[in-house]
C-alpha cells in the first residue's frame, strides 16, 4: 500500500461556519461535496474532538464559504491552525449570518451553501455529517483555490537556514496534532488525520 | 437560491472500477474524497439506474484510479457517456485487477486505490458509499486532474457555427438524462445529477 496515492485525491477549500447558544465558530476543512441532487446535498468531514463538529451536532446547522484564489496563510493560521474551543476566532470579523442564523465570512470566499444536517456518522477520526443546501449565495466569479494549491503556493516553505534553536516536537498544520521529538521519521503519517510529514511544522523549546 | 454557487465546489476525476459475478464495468465520476483517517475511509457517490452502484452494492468493493493531467475527452466519451448495462465498455483495453480482483485502468492515471464498502446511503438521486482504502497503488508524479479543468479545457464546446440539422433534444454529458425539446431553458438543471444547462449537448433528428 502506497499511502501517498490518497494525497492524489483532488479538493477545494472552505470555511465551515457553525453555532449552538450563543458559542459561534468558523474552521478550515477541504472535505465539501455535492453527493445528490433535487434536493441538493453535501457531505462534510469533520476532525472529531474540535469544537465545529459539537457545534453542528447540537443545532443541526452549518455554512460553507468556498474560499477563492486570493485567500492567503493567515486565514489558515486564524481558522485552521487555532482551537475554537482556546480563543473567539471571530473576534474583530466582519461576521455575517444566513438565513438559519448561522455564520459566515465574504472575505476570501466566491459563494457561501446554507446547509442543514440529515445525517451524521461518526468514522473514528472524523465524523461525517450528510446535508441539503438549502440556500446558498454567490459573491464573485472568482476562481475556487484548491488544497493543491494550498500546498504548492500559500503555506510558507520551511526555513532551510541553519537556526540555533532546538526542536522539541513537530505540529500537524492541518489537525493541530503535537509529535514529542526532534527528528520526524520521513514516513509519518498524522495519526489524527492521516496527512504525511511534510504537513508538519517544528516546534521549537521556548 | 443561486444555484451556481454549487459549482463553485472543486472536484477530481475518477475511473470507478466496479465487478460481480462475471459482469465488470468502469465508470467516470467526480465524486471520491478522504472522510477519515487511521483506518483511511473515502466517500464515493453515484448516480442511482446505473450499473456502477448495482455491482458494488453486489461486491462491496470498487477501485477509483484517479485521473491525471493527461486525460482527454476520449476517456469521458468511453466511460462516461455510455451505459455498462448495454456495452462492455472495457472491450479492447488493458484491464488489470487489483487485490480484491476489481477491474481498473493505469491509462491517464496517476493512483489507484482499492476500496471495501463499509456503509452506503441512498440519497434519492444518487447512492453515497462510505469504504476503506485497503490498498493503494501510484504509477507516476502526474499532476492530477480537476473537474474544473474538465469543463474549461477538455471537453468540446459547442460549436457557434450554424447547423442545418433539427435539435429535437439536449443530453445531459454528465449522466445522460435527455431533456425533450427543441430549446433547453438556460436556467435548466438536470433533474437526475443536478448539473446546468451548460453540461447539455444537443441531440439532432436522425
Amino acid at each position: 500500500m502506497n499511502e501517498k496515492a490518497i494525497y492524489d485525491l483532488t479538493y477545494g477549500l472552505f470555511l465551515i461556519g457553525s453555532k449552538a447558544e450563543e458559542k459561534e465558530n468558523i474552521c478550515v476543512v477541504n472535505t465539501v461535496m455535492q453527493v445528490a441532487g433535487s434536493p441538493t446535498r453535501v457531505t462534510l468531514s469533520c476532525i472529531n474532538g474540535n469544537l465545529t463538529p459539537e457545534l453542528i451536532k447540537a443545532s443541526g446547522y452549518f455554512t460553507a464559504a468556498i474560499l477563492d484564489e486570493t485567500v492567503e496563510f493567515d486565514t489558515f493560521k486564524q481558522f485552521g491552525l487555532q482551537h475554537g474551543s482556546d480563543v473567539n476566532k471571530l473576534e474583530g470579523y466582519d461576521v455575517e449570518h444566513d438565513v438559519n442564523g448561522i455564520p459566515f465570512l465574504k472575505t476570501n470566499a466566491c459563494s457561501v451553501l446554507s446547509c442543514k444536517v440529515i445525517s451524521c456518522q461518526d468514522l473514528g477520526s472524523h465524523t461525517l455529517f450528510i446535508a441539503e443546501v438549502v440556500d446558498a449565495e454567490k459573491f464573485s466569479d472568482s476562481r475556487p483555490v484548491t488544497y493543491a494549491e494550498y500546498h504548492s503556493r500559500i503555506k510558507p516553505k520551511r526555513s532551510t537556514k541553519e537556526t540555533p534553536k532546538e526542536i522539541i516536537g513537530w505540529k500537524c498544520t492541518i489537525c493541530g496534532y503535537v509529535y514529542e521529538g526532534a527528528e520526524l521519521p520521513e514516513d509519518f503519517t498524522c495519526p489524527w488525520c492521516g496527512h504525511p510529514a511534510s504537513d508538519f511544522e517544528p516546534v521549537y523549546k521556548e
